[in-house]
């Protein structure tokens, strides 16, 4: 992008670059090179991404595969020399452990077809082949429960409506463009959202999920042998996450399953045609615990020396939903944070602030891995003792009063995460942290040549950097190329290791590790944004 | 398209078009409007869809579900009042009836998985559940066979390599544009291919038959369990065809599945990475005639009356692959067509000419019904006495002397072929026959307004026109919107109803119909091309 890098001054093998207004930020061009070279010519992101995600497997949180992962993580950090590898619970009760084995969906009237269903991770599984009449009714609230109860037994239901094919219009992998990263380097101007926007939003949160538990109760109770979904994305792609069934305690409903699109509408269709349809159901999964487990989050730090009390964190979630293999959420972003780790330590990187890796766990439940860390060690709202708030996940709970600092919030510098897939690294979002741009503008300028060049001053979300940027602290994510993220993998069937593209991940661990290198050695802490509590 | 028709002249409700050099063509405009009317009001293309494809299911010929098809067909043919209803066999043992009604492929080791996949038609299923090892060994010569002799009991064989993953660089449903459409106005000076090109491409295509015999009988020999082939195409699509082992007392084989591209990857990866990996296979498909079976066609008439025995046919294939429903191939083609003799008759439309429908079986195992068709009334050469020559497909035999023609050769005047999907018509390849191009030009005239424009003097391929085509007849396809053809639904698990848009199909029907009435009362008999006999 012209434009992006005005006023850049070289001055030997340093390069400083940044407005008239901000301080000159120094680059250190060798230690680039030494990054890149490490990178691009031992790089483990490849052979690593195949073991996490092939022979560890998806890694639902608590589940058998999700622990096999923190101990495989910890294998590769220690291998790396790295110091205080270890695992941490940030949930003691996270939930009952799950695993999806394999499932079988046959519709065998009005003919015999082969349907492509999975089910949603904690949902019992059928234990054996099951048969039964396909109903459709709408159950979209308490009433509808009240006007088909005693209705349901032996019934498996068809919880949705058919939906009309839409073609995507665009192909189903995608870089950026010059036009469309220019879009990026845009804010837009917040539109009114009235005071208690957010509010609703969390209102509508707990009614679903009061909802989604009644609901449960109600197919148990009434005997149902199955709940179907139609899977969010044509194209037979199985779209799948989780069911509101994850405590202990809590009723888990009966078996749920999303099927290819494809698939569902032709039950429908079936149904609504009045022919008697009949399903066989084989879905070999379900919960491996009674109670809830723990979950972990893994650590390995490069320790500083001189303002080793100070840490920049790297972190991508190690847990993945379970009908691919976690490929591109967020295998990805895990390999590539392990390997800025092990590149700095394979250079001989001497730090002055300590480097932190964090693989998080529990992100796709809604980030508690990193909120209870940030909660743990940083800062954090006194908890709520309304029982509705506390239901919630961290991350979106109300605190009784103001922000209360931990001690590590002064000394913590700042956070990177990598979660949108394979895509390579075009630049970063600032997040409205506006001293933050120069300081990228002249950390990016090494990493032009490789397509890395924009910063963008808009916010994103939707992953563990929010754990840190919602407590008033650095936290950001890259802005990277869409590849096929939000067309193709994103919590579908098909996120599995042959839609990451390796040279894609080594451009990415490169900047990461001399993104935390530049923020370890700065001469001053990392800029903050101003902080606004939430009752102030 | 702009200059698509030069010379238009207005005559009251009649239009007549075409260059200086081509005669006056007459275009009934009352006649238009009628056909429009009834296709847009009272269309039956997307109801009939959905019955063909959902309560009679995909059509493989000889299957039990193709022997529903004609039946379905004759009963709504006979219902809009047409005449002479019937169906014909073209080949009395045409091959062995096969079913393919569910599996369940999982991977139980290195960790367990379930895996997408479907069986080629005409292989044996599993009869129940079966377990064994993986192994990926080269079979590509009986070298290889030789070699592998006596290793493979009880093995399930990777026949593929990994393949990358290949990123669509185009959007997956697509419209022609005004770009694309001129491109397919220029016709391409045919390159220097070798005398003996299509001697070789025969060759080519009996060594693989041959060595696909050799296999098959190697693996039912070696006691192998199943051969898994990856999919051509991405994104967890299953593209499936059939097997070499139609015929009653050919080898069928062991059962033969092809699986998704991103986990038959998973596998070969594992296998090179030496784990032990498993599968367990249960297939519930296969024979269900251990003799040859009779396919037929299903035709219906439209009486011409004063040139009752010149005749115009439409026509699309009625046997489909079997994972999806057969909609877009050719479904889509069957509805069409039945729907464009249904509007004749509905506007009580007198044609001169008889107007004959042809739904064709064996289409997809190389044009058998319309070539046979073909062979019995219009033309053919001398039956080869060459064992090898005889082995091949009609449409592909060299006969033994000069072309034989039937009483019909001469009386016949065109034939209309739809099978490209759901695409929109935008126009027709003319074939080479330049005579018909001002014929075309003004017929499409008054289908400008929807999206209908465009005569190509290029040949195409690949359907049944072929059958006419090839014994100098005038036999066309049209030029429709690539949709999602051969991006998502050609011979895949996709190809199902919802893929289809049934206001394109509307438009298709009300062209067609328009053209064959045009050709049935048309003064001249259709212009054919200059045509040289493959031995003259």
């Amino acid at each position: 992008m012209a434009g992006v890098l005005r006023g850049v001054v070289l001055a030997g093998l340093w390069l400083a670059a940044g407005a008239a207004a901000a301080a000159e930020e120094r680059v250190d061009l060798d230690m680039v090179a030494k990054i890149r070279q490490e990178a691009f010519a031992r790089s483990q992101v490849a052979a690593n991404l195949k073991e996490l995600t092939e022979t560890v497997g998806p890694r639902l949180t608590a589940s058998p595969a999700y622990v096999r992962s923190t101990a495989w993580a910890r294998g590769k950090l220690q291998g790396y020399g790295l110091a205080n590898v270890r695992e941490e619970v940030f949930d003691p009760a996270f939930g009952r452990g799950w695993e999806y084995r394999s499932s079988r969906v046959e519709m065998l009237a009005p003919r015999e077809m082969p349907i492509h269903a999975a089910p949603k991770a904690w949902t019992p599984g059928t234990r054996g082949a099951v048969e039964g009449e396909v109903v459709k009714v709408a159950l979209k609230t308490s009433e509808d429960l009240g006007k088909h109860k005693g209705t349901l037994r032996g019934k498996i239901v068809l919880l949705d409506d058919a939906r009309a094919y839409k073609p995507a219009d665009r192909p189903d992998f995608r870089r950026h463009t010059g036009e469309s990263l220019g879009e990026l380097q845009t804010f837009p101007v917040p539109a009114e959202a009235g005071d208690d926007a957010q509010e609703k939003r969390l209102a509508e949160y707990r009614k679903r999920q009061a909802f989604s538990r009644e609901l449960n109760t109600f197919l148990q109770e009434e005997g149902a042998l199955a709940a179907l979904s139609i899977s969010s994305w044509d194209n037979g792609i199985l779209r799948v996450t989780g069911a509101a069934s994850r405590k202990a305690g809590e009723p888990t409903g009966v078996t749920e399953l999303v099927l290819a699109a494809e698939h569902y509408n032709q039950l429908v269709r079936a149904v609504e045609r009045k022919q008697d349809v009949r399903l066989r159901l084989d879905v070999d999964a379900g919960f491996t615990s009674e109670e809830d487990l723990p979950a972990a989050n893994v650590f390995a730090d490069l320790p500083g020396a001189g303002k080793a009390d100070e840490v920049v964190i790297i972190g991508a979630h190690l847990d993945s939903w379970h009908t691919g293999t976690g490929a591109s959420d967020n295998g990805a972003g895990v390999v590539v944070m392990m390997e800025a780790m092990r590149i700095l330590k394979a250079i001989g990187a001497k730090p002055r602030r300590t480097i932190r890796l964090a693989l998080w766990g529990g992100e796709e439940q809604g980030l508690h891995g990193s909120s209870n860390y940030v909660a743990r060690y940083l800062a954090d709202w006194p908890e709520p003792t309304d029982p509705e708030q506390k239901a919630l996940p961290r991350a979106f709970q109300r605190g009784t009063g103001p922000l209360q600092r931990q001690r590590g919030y002064e000394r913590f510098s700042t956070y990177f995460n990598f979660d949108n897939g394979t895509g390579r690294i075009r630049g970063i979002y600032a997040q409205e942290n506006h001293a933050a741009v120069p300081v990228f503008k002249a950390w990016l300028e090494p990493f032009h040549d490789l397509g890395a060049e924009i910063v963008s001053t808009r916010n994103t979300g939707s992953t563990d950097h929010i754990a840190f940027d919602r407590v008033g602290l650095p936290g950001f994510q890259f802005v990277q190329d869409p590849a096929d993220y939000m067309s193709r993998v994103h919590h579908t069937h098909l996120d599995t290791y042959d839609h990451v593209v390796p040279e894609d991940l080594k451009q990415a661990a490169a900047i990461i590790a001399s993104f935390a290198w530049h923020a370890a050695n700065r001469e001053q802490r990392f800029p903050r944004k101003p902080f606004r509590d939430r009752d102030e």
